[in-house]
């Protein structure tokens, strides 16, 4: 499970600004970050005008692909949540959101004024240019490394790649996404448990087939 | 494996336009379309200034979801080949793309003048306003149906769901993209393939686990 922190925050606080700072940060230190940003309007086009003409005309879903970027364009029945949005970031160490202030996320709130939005017990720290009455540890927008510190040592210190599904194909990895990783896991997991003189409990399955 | 079929033709022929007239005729016959737009420069960009700023600070991938739409935005080491790029676009019938003149599946051609830029027997159909010198069915852009239909006989009748993987849990479809759909199949064709007293050809296999 790759661990996910939201971002949250008034209109204006400087969610965006925190994350320009904070992601480069994690970056420097080794971590693989996706971010999610939530738009609460949907008014997610993509900027290409042939493209928009495209995906009006009814063609679902629209893929912009060049030689350096992809862009893929869906619409949805109904909102994904947090968990079902992850999917779509394998191979990182951290998701970080922008907004989703209503999930049950551990939370960075970016204070600019009036009250917090989010309950004490929520929260993992406040950002804040000054110094405001509450219990969660706060940091000003100059120390990001150690709010990276804060993140690494709850979410990524000792963690990484402690649940994991690995394909090597003659000698290759093949890359997995999220999804087909767990898939392969509790298939295996699955067909392994009905096997006897096994421990109840095991921590590392390997598997090698040769054909 | 779902029929991809690539629309061409040199810069400003209309190729854009016709996808807009072609996607929608489509739609009326109850077909899913994708559409995979080749962006040779790498313009690509998600229009929210805010989710730049982020894209450029390091993250990736990048998703911005709200309630009716979402899109991911991603780097690539290398450029993808249409197949992979497939497997993007699940639980759809039909494939168009934009460009992709040099990948080797069946084309359209959107003639404007001088010579064609593809190959006759790579072509599926020429759409151009005047008729030109060519052995391929060519077709005006008014004639939207008759390019249909070409596409529904060679492409679509009788082929929906030939080939297929359907997973339902509880009563309830479970929707698989492309690649695990085949992951599914080939793991179970392959462990049933071990089994004695079966067929050595089978069309259709129907595993039903109760827990």
């Amino acid at each position: 499970m790759i661990p996910i922190i939201s971002v949250v925050g008034k209109s204006g606080s400087g969610k965006t600004k925190f994350l320009t700072k904070l992601v480069p940060e994690l970056k420097k230190r080794g971590y693989k970050v996706a971010v999610i940003k939530h738009d609460v309007h949907s008014r997610i086009d993509l900027p290409n005008k042939d493209t928009w003409q495209i995906s009006k005309a009814g063609a679902k879903p629209v893929l912009i692909a060049g030689p350096k970027k992809m862009a893929v364009l869906r619409d949805l029945d109904k909102e994904k949540n947090l968990d079902d949005l992850a999917e779509y970031c394998s191979d990182v160490d951290l998701i970080l959101t922008e907004g989703y202030k209503k999930e049950n996320k551990p939370k960075i709130e970016v204070y600019s004024q009036g009250s917090l939005l989010s309950a004490e017990n929520e929260l993992l720290a406040v950002v804040s240019a000054k110094r405001i009455n509450c219990s969660v540890p706060q940091f000003r927008f100059k120390e990001m490394k150690k709010v990276v510190e804060l993140i690494e040592k709850k979410y990524l210190l000792g963690k990484k790649s402690k649940k994991d599904v690995k394909l090597i194909v003659n000698g290759q990895k093949i890359p997995l996404n999220f999804f087909v990783k767990g898939f392969i896991s509790s298939t295996i997991v699955g067909m392994i448990k009905s096997l006897k003189r096994l421990p109840k409990k095991f921590g590392e399955v390997e598997l090698k087939i040769y054909s």
